[in-house]
């Protein structure tokens, strides 16, 4: 055996691209130069310090033994009540399943819910692990699309009505979205669940980002009539409590399908890291005002980056009110350089001005008939400071082709 | 949609049923009896301090956000040194793949390396999850077995054998074996090689209690000639170092599964608990002497509890030099009570006596021609005293039917 043949079913395994971008910059930062790390949803700050002092006391008192795969009744009790009461849904603590992160949550969904040869809707561009797991699992995945708008994007909800057919099995839905920073309006989320219950459809909520917002009010597609009993939410604590790397996150939806992924639970991992689920209930229960320092930085860093692209020939972009990410269209900007391809465009762009971005590519298989070209900088991990100079740089050197 | 539809696979997925036994003897226990838990394999001490105090630096010093799915290099680096060394191995750390516990190894090894419809080989007695992962992704799971000698158990080889056939694809062995406490011989370990070799097969080495012995050496089977190439080594901080809630182990093992499992990683949890990672550093590199304690603590309780077996009326077992579990025959005391079935026997002792244990039962499918009745007690989650008072109600009760 020189090289163990592997299962065939690997070759339906995606991956997060974005990796190979922190890659390249890591590489490009090791040979001295100053990097400017616009590529990774991750955060540059620190845990509030009361989550990670409950986690010590958690330790303390000796919570690092096994304990229910589903969570303990501390967190699941906290986060139906904390989930439930803002989106006005009553769930119960059994229909809450503790996660390693919420990124478990879109495997353990697509496990649960969807057959071989069952079509699900997804967005592209979107997170990649939804189109890798439908594949990885036998499903036919179906990719639906944003068309931009004055505002930012909107679901091409008339595609996405024509996507549907008798295979289709479930949706995933990812408002508040990663990586475009669109919201949906009322009407669109609306129409979304009217299709969803008019098909007998069952829903991913990918609610990620529900709280990283710095004006009005997030809205749960689960909370329209009808959508409860088949919608499963993907909650995570990483953006809100800068808690990316703990790896703790909770899928809550209808209990047929909260037992199945919490039998799930007991095959894949046993629990999540227990003393950390403690962590959890304080940084969910305790004092509010470090997740609100967090949303108050992100909104300081929002804008510089805003006004920064505004300032960048060929570059446009609008300001989302979620999320921390902006998508710009480059397609001027590369036509300026004269890059024909916007893979190329960001490693010219990394070697130039040390500015490391992903771009649409890393986010899905692209669509027919895309015609323009985008980016997306995730402002969450570099400071306001680091914001305005690396996007200056990237500006200069774009307008240095002039 | 009154009750969503989950997916067929579902019907395949396995569990622990351990985790009933717990349920019910903590219903025992809420209406006031005394419980003795021998029923789960989890420790009652304490996690060496110095890891502890590692992890605490690790989250000081920022280590909260994402880190690489297949783990931190320090973390990698300091496994394969570790891992080969007791093994008389050369690992490099891009074949070390860090995981949220040991358990995580056994659902990816069978992703990465079975086809549906491959059969695999894996131990009857033996941890649950093995034939469910194997059962969930279409393999065909064959169980192989053991038989009672006068100092434990040994495979039966002539069974083992007849069981490879042209579609046979991998071995799962966990020498040092849970649940019965059996350890290979050196000529038994070499005939299993010896298959996996003429067969081409792959396998998956459960070293969860590699480390977790009273006298003698481990060997692993991944160090006979011609298996390293061909060998996936589960490791796991679980019981060495009393983490069984930390969530840490890896997988180790030929480059092209490593990688095959690291993506796996990618889309199932982004990556193991970041400032973990740093714990497990230390407690591979730090003071080994709370380790050497752990296992001196087990080493009474394992003695209390061999020594109070032997007084039970129709009770026999062997003195294992490794894990922490005993099997012992209780063919005879169920005789005694009058029990015709080792499930009812059990309910009963739990609500004569509130010792809590696990039978033969929660350790996969029964094979045929089992006539002997076996339960299993694992000593590791209480003291010698409550050992031996728990043991000595058992032994009373049973004797209270004569």
């Amino acid at each position: 055996m020189s090289r163990p043949t592997l299962a065939e079913r690997l070759e339906r395994l995606g991956t997060e691209t974005a990796f190979t971008v922190s890659l390249a910059a890591a590489e490009w930062g090791a040979k001295g130069h100053q990097i400017y790390p616009f590529h990774l949803g991750d955060l540059d700050l620190a845990t509030p310090a009361n989550v990670v002092a409950a986690m010590d006391r958690a330790v303390a008192d000796g919570k690092t033994g096994y304990c229910p795969a589903a969570g303990i009744p501390q967190l699941r009790e906290a986060l139906a009540d904390d989930i439930g009461a803002r989106r006005g849904l009553t769930y119960s603590p059994a229909q809450v399943v503790a996660q390693p992160g919420g990124k478990a949550v879109i495997t353990k969904f697509i496990q649960a819910v969807m057959n071989p040869g069952d079509e699900v809707l997804y967005p592209s561009p979107g997170y990649p692990i939804y189109e890798s797991q439908i594949d990885y699992f036998g499903g036919d995945a179906k990719a639906y699309r944003y068309v931009p708008t004055p505002t930012g994007f909107a679901i091409d909800l008339d595609q996405f009505r024509a996507l549907v057919t008798p295979k289709t099995r479930a949706i995933i839905y990812n408002d508040l979205q990663n990586p475009i920073g669109a919201e949906s309006s009322s009407a669109e989320r609306e129409a979304i669940a009217q299709i969803a219950i008019d098909n007998d459809l069952v829903v991913l909520s990918d609610e990620a980002y529900f709280e990283m917002r710095y004006s009005g009010m997030s809205v749960s597609i689960a909370s329209l009539p009808g959508m409860q009993e088949r919608t499963v939410i993907l909650y995570t604590f990483s953006k809100k409590f800068a808690m990316t790397g703990w790896r703790l996150g909770a899928a809550v939806g209808p209990q047929a399908i909260a037992d199945a992924i919490a039998k799930l639970n007991t095959n894949d991992e046993s629990c999540t890291t227990h003393f950390v689920q403690y962590a959890g209930v304080e940084a969910i229960q305790g004092d509010p005002h470090a997740a609100d320092y967090i949303l108050a930085v992100l909104l300081q860093r929002r804008d510089a980056a805003v006004e920064a692209i505004a300032s960048i020939e060929g570059m446009s972009v609008a300001t989302p009110e979620a999320t921390f990410y902006l998508f710009p269209d480059v397609t001027e900007a590369m036509a300026i350089t004269g890059s024909a391809d916007v893979a190329a465009f960001a490693e010219r762009a990394l070697h130039a001005t040390g500015v490391s971005f992903c771009t649409r590519r890393h986010f899905g298989r692209p669509q027919p008939g895309e015609t323009r070209q985008y980016i997306r900088f995730a402002y969450s991990g570099l400071g306001a400071d680091d914001i305005r100079e690396g996007l200056g740089r990237l500006g200069q050197w774009i307008g240095s082709f002039r």
